[in-house]
């Protein structure tokens, strides 16, 4: 194992510790629990928006806290989820007065986690709603969790909602919004290399010389099939060939029910694409994947989506949404919106994402 | 070989297509000669900044093309100097009738070809300056260039140089403000691991499991010593103890001379840090290191500058010059003034560094 790091146990700490040095004047890191929050927090008046994980994945979520973005972000170990505590003092923290939208991704130990903050942030008068990303077309019968896992759509409904947040959308009308950017968005990756958990020192997984993973999950969750290596004109037929003809996907979802203070399974579809869409395109590097590649990928990829009569109207193309020092990328896209659009636009001002302002 | 890519011969076209496309608001490309230029180029009465070296080191040169930073970058195919027709077919496009500044790193190939084009726009009435970026002091003897490299402190250039030009600076003044830049930046950089130029397939050099290169250059050319791999704070104190303890440099520098039309060694001398200067500093990632690492490394970076009595007033961590996916860091240091730092500040627009707009 070949990392920049000191004692494994220490990675998130020191880490989270850096990020607020090198932006003072964006954010602001507290510990035991671990929480970086916008430095001008709490802003009066907006409803807060937080999301949190695992670590591992830098820049998502501790880069993304800022002005027209989160007001907190709860950044796990590496690969573990937030604990409740955490979530609870970060909605203490930075919540203004009009409540707290939590963007969770889809993971068992995410979404009970924050199922728990919820109901104890609830119960101290604070007004809170959790919406699920579960964007990931690779997971194929839900192998290692239960349906589709969270992955590149939530940098798209943080961007989005952050924006809402900033331009005065009550809790409410913020929630759907989140469902909707979540509906609307879709993603898969492939693997070219496996990555090291740090306190494990050995890799997650062993893949051949001339291997890739297909619908590689971002822990290093096995994908839904393992082929030789081709192209990156190939790759970017099948990651797009995946989202692109994933049609109309019902399930049930759980859903924080304020009236009833607990969550309800609700039924959600996905909105499949049609040709005259228009699309936010992520290409998204895994960590270990230089960019001079994520924009030969890109490259393919607006070919396929005219093909397809899909316009791209916004574009994302680097380290987003990572899995350690990992090779690979995913695509993410979603389907946009004049609202969703203007939202996208909105300027935001944090350590990894940074327009207008 | 694992990499995203298609036939090697294709990666620098296919790279620069997926950029274009990915940032039509901002850069065009156009292909033989390969150079991304600014969307609204020429800028008529301002001074053009053009920089250009070998690919494989993304974002740096094409990235940092757009408002505020450069007119114009002629990537070279994968650590290969870029050609002279590049050079002059990129200052003919995007010159606005007051000049050119050529931001040079310093190896022979680039150092030779920039000299050509200068030669020849000289002569077809377009006046051009260049100027040399030598700040890697891992260069211990000029193992495999002749004086030191030229490393971070060329983004650091371009950024100070592209607003100077935007502000209003004449190529006299602008030649003289990438001098002091220059003059006042230092980096260094390790390596865990290698890294792979396509066309060769096979890795440029190799380390044991648990060695590391200190000193290496980023086009993988060995460094001043190989040490067994030590932790993130023991690698930030030799990586900044070279750089702070790195006294006056003087050197002769080939310098372009107007009056006569030819190049004429001229002398120049680093200046040393002393406690009480104000830095810009850079953590760099060689490509394959994930984001989390590198913040380690600045909490280091800002903990040993203080004990020095330096004081770290902008800073820049990510990926800006790599190395294809080489695993490793580098970090440069740029000792600031006022006008440096207003310089800084200046709104930009480019595919990889954005703010104030």
């Amino acid at each position: 194992m070949k990392k920049l790091i000191n004692k494994p146990e220490d990675l998130v700490r020191e880490s989270m510790a850096g990020l607020a040095l090198a932006h003072p004047d964006i954010i602001k890191a507290r510990f035991d629990p671990n929480i970086i929050y916008r430095a001008d927090a709490p802003v009066e008046n907006k409803v807060a928006v937080i999301s949190g994980g695992g670590s591992g994945h830098e820049p998502m979520h501790t880069g993304f806290v800022g002005q027209g973005m989160l007001d907190a972000a709860c950044p796990g170990e590496v690969f573990t989820s937030p604990t409740p505590d955490q979530i609870i003092e970060a909605a203490r923290m930075v919540h203004g007065g009009r409540g707290v939208l939590n963007i969770v991704k889809n993971y068992s130990g995410d979404v009970m986690n924050f199922q728990m903050a919820a109901e104890i942030l609830s119960a101290e008068g604070i007004a809170c709603a959790n919406v699920l990303i579960d964007d990931d077309v690779g997971v194929r019968g839900g192998v290692s969790t239960q349906g589709r896992r969270g992955v590149g759509t939530t940098v798209v409904a943080e961007k989005i909602c952050g924006a809402a947040a900033e331009g005065g959308y009550d809790l409410e009308r913020l929630e759907q919004l989140c469902y909707k950017v979540n509906l609307r968005g879709r993603s898969m990756g492939i693997a070219l290399s496996s990555c090291t958990v740090p306190v494990r020192g050995i890799p997650t997984f062993e893949l051949g010389d001339r291997e890739m993973e297909v619908g590689i999950g971002i822990h290093g969750e096995p994908g839904y099939e393992r082929q030789p290596l081709v192209t990156a004109d190939a790759i970017t037929e099948i990651i797009s060939r995946a989202i692109l003809e994933d049609m109309a996907y019902k399930r049930l979802v759980p859903t924080w029910d304020k009236a009833s203070g607990s969550w309800v399974d609700k039924e959600i579809t996905s909105e499949p694409y049609q040709p005259g869409d228009r699309l936010l395109a992520m290409v998204n590097g895994m960590g270990g994947t230089p960019l001079a590649e994520l924009y030969i990928i890109y490259r393919k990829l607006e070919e396929v989506c005219q093909k397809a009569g899909l316009e791209i109207v916004r574009r994302l193309v680097g380290n987003y949404v990572t899995s350690l020092e990992m090779q690979g990328c995913s695509i993410t896209l979603v389907k946009m919106d004049d609202e969703l659009r203007q939202l996208w636009d909105f300027p935001v001002k944090t350590p990894a994402l940074r327009w207008g302002v």
